[in-house]
């Protein structure tokens, strides 16, 4: 990264780092088209009063005022005002329902978009970052074959970035449905309590959870040690999933009137157990229930979904998402949606520092053309288009300096190819015709501007892992 | 665009319509990385410093705070705020400073970005729009050449968005030094002051002009009589364009005193002629000299381009820039540059809605894979998958419904075939194979999932012009 950024938490990218970057958002992009994914970009602003409504990262966004509002910002109430979007599920919810007079559904859109974190500034947190996110939203009513089709295409998706260094990535899937259910089974009524508990698992350990249930979520000990055990679940068919959670649930929930919040956890349980049976028929390995996986938003109503990385466990669920039905919703209408997003910017900071992938050449030129002297120009400027014309990305040297230094700049580019026009060659001890050398096998050969072709090898700039 | 934005001037495009915004920006990233130029982008926010510093645009910043800095935001002093940026060359001149040890110079960058003016909402103004620029900066010194090879690489981009129905686009150059050398000449020295009345030329007349001059910029009757000439000065080589400026000023600056301006004045007009005489050479009517060209940003320094489109005034300049000397500098070292920019959104618009650019389909999907019932729809989802696997863009009925309904969707999406899994075409009075049909043109054969392509009119989501 840019020797730290400048202003803490808002990255940027060093040319050959952005390289990287935008060959991970190409092949996303790339991934989520094959699918059939439609793509769209929404504004970066959204109302407060939409800001607000949901997710928890409400408390982390940035306002905006323009330079003449300075000192009356507080004449319009927060929910009138304008902030920046903190993810994109929140715009897609609104975009829909704004357009939905001419949008088919169910909708599938993909969306890659820089997304905006008003957080106090603190070593390792993005407070600018950009987020690769698929839904699908459904007018009225969503299958749920989505639910086990988002998070395959996703992992189909992270497959692909293996080649720039990412490890394997495993889906760890619930449902909001299963947990609440067996809460209020076991006689837990602060469901999101329960679940900002249990979110913590992984960073404090259980005895801690366990406290902070019995302390915020008027849990006793049994119940907590319930909960526990649930989060504790996981299993990687559908059947073992059921027998695992009948146990739990006739251990804990025997009390007559606790039976009515069974069915509420069988229909959650009944989607998970299908998600990771599907999964496993399609692409065994990359889908298993993890009965602890919570969710910070608290707008998902039903599956939800983590990703991490074999042995980056330091990296935390690199893809998240889950099915809302309740964000949007117009006059009756409901739409709900079911979606997943990658935080890219970690991702990519990733692959650049502890998987080493780089960029073959800062620069996407394959050619720079030499010039021998300043009159000449025009001559290099001509073989440059017509490189250009033929598809050969070409650059022309700044000055007319000595070869040596025109040489050094195209190195320091990564250019592989200079060409030499052949107008003055006899100045290089030339033959009269156009010389193109490799720069970096340090072969040379006479060139035709209208046939030439770099080696495959050096025709485009590359992401590739360092040895 | 999506019925009007629903924020004032924050505008989003329906997903047909983002096709195209997506084709021209790929587009442009095409040319810019065929001609050499590296591809950056930076964070949206700078802090209020910088953005203040430069610019006429400056009263026109978004400024942000953070949630809980609500009513306490005047605590900070505006240059220590953060604000989003108005343009990508501020951004640019701040990054190269920064990055300036790990850049090789000259830099040429490609940026294609989001930028925000915090005006008051008024009919047809932007406040979020794209801008699509390319700069070159150099390290202590930048070779004139650059002057020229710029808005060449600009002119052949916008001559492939002729395919989506751009008018051909013509640069109109000035150079600020010859304005402010002649402006001098003839007495004058409120060099801005001018510079913005003439900026008005095409709006308000040359009468209204001519007061505002005299009114506003201590100017007299001749004076201002000598301004309005320079600026409807326009020549097409630089021959010409020598002896009409020669003729003016023999006309206007005669004062003994005033010849001391001469040579700044001679100087902008040699390069100003350098410009159009080498356009000429390469790309003939590309380029042409028209001295009312003023820019309203204030870091310009030597030339400035406006570019209009053929039959479309009302547009106005559709991509602007110039040279500045002084934007970037760190203690003694400068960082001139010179750079274009595009307003791609008002492009868009203009395609959309003037020139009929249109999508060929909405779904990039190529083909729908039918589902005969929910049970089936692994098998559908396994045709789909190798179907991708081989390049091909797939998606699948989202409802086991009735085939009419299905077909429906696919025809709703643009997505031109329907893909008949064989297990159950019994039910379609099938033959037992897979069957898939162009639902354009209705034909229907058999087909093999390891081998069929689509006929390459449909095989992909392209971009033309309605007829």
């Amino acid at each position: 990264m840019a020797k730290g950024a400048s202003i803490s938490g808002f990255p940027e990218w060093l040319p050959s780092e952005r390289v990287v970057e935008q060959r991970v958002i190409d092949t996303l992009r790339k991934v989520f088209e094959l699918n059939g994914f439609i793509g769209i970009e929404t504004r970066a602003v959204e109302e407060g009063s939409s800001l607000l409504k949901k997710g928890e990262t409400s408390k982390e966004i940035y306002l905006l005022s323009r330079l003449q509002e300075v000192g009356h910002e507080s004449d319009t109430p927060i929910e009138q005002r304008l902030g920046l979007h903190f993810d994109l599920t929140v715009p897609l919810s609104r975009y829909v329902v704004e357009n939905s007079g001419q949008l088919a559904f169910p909708f599938k859109r993909w969306q890659i978009q820089k997304v905006w974190r008003g957080e106090r500034p603190q070593e390792g947190r993005f407070r600018e970052f950009v987020q690769a996110d698929i839904d699908v939203v459904g007018n009225g009513d969503l299958p749920e074959h989505y639910e086990v089709e988002l998070p395959l295409v996703m992992v189909s998706a992270l497959e692909e970035l293996r080649a720039f260094g990412l490890p394997k990535a495993t889906v760890h899937a619930n449902n909001r449905k299963l947990s609440e259910g067996f809460y209020r089974g076991v006689g837990l009524g602060d469901i999101e309590g329960v679940l900002r508990e249990i979110d913590k698992l992984d960073k404090i350990g259980a005895d801690e959870v366990a406290r902070l249930l019995v302390e915020n979520c008027h849990a006793d000990q049994r119940q907590a040690q319930a909960c526990l055990e649930l989060a504790q679940l996981t299993a990687s068919n559908g059947a073992e999933l059921q027998a695992r959670f009948d146990q739990l649930w006739s251990k804990y929930c025997t009390a007559a009137d606790r039976e009515q919040y069974h069915s509420m956890a069988q229909k959650g349980l009944d989607t998970l157990a299908m998600i990771i049976d599907e999964a496993a028929a399609i692409r065994p390995g990359s889908v298993i229930a993890d009965l602890k996986i919570a969710r910070g938003l608290d707008y998902y109503t039903g599956s939800v979904y983590e990703t991490f990385l074999d042995g980056a466990a330091s990296l935390g669920s690199i893809c998240s998402g889950g099915r809302y039905d309740n964000l949007a919703s117009q006059g009756n209408r409901k739409y709900p949606g079911v979606g997943l997003s990658i935080g890219l910017s970690r991702l990519v900071s990733y692959m650049l520092h502890s998987a080493g992938a780089a960029a073959s050449r800062v620069s996407p030129a394959c050619v720079m053309v030499a010039v021998w002297n300043e009159d000449d120009r025009l001559a290099s400027n001509r073989i440059a288009a017509q490189l250009r014309e033929r598809g050969v990305a070409a650059d022309v040297a700044p000055y007319a300096a000595k070869l040596g230094k025109q040489i050094k700049y195209a190195d320091r580019l990564g250019i592989p190819y200079v060409w030499f026009p052949a107008d003055a060659a006899g100045e290089d001890g030339g033959s009269g015709t156009d010389q193109v050398k490799n720069i970096v096998t340090g072969q040379q050969c006479a060139a035709d501007v209208t046939s030439w072709l770099p080696d495959s090898v050096y025709a485009r700039q590359t992401v590739s892992l360092k040895h």
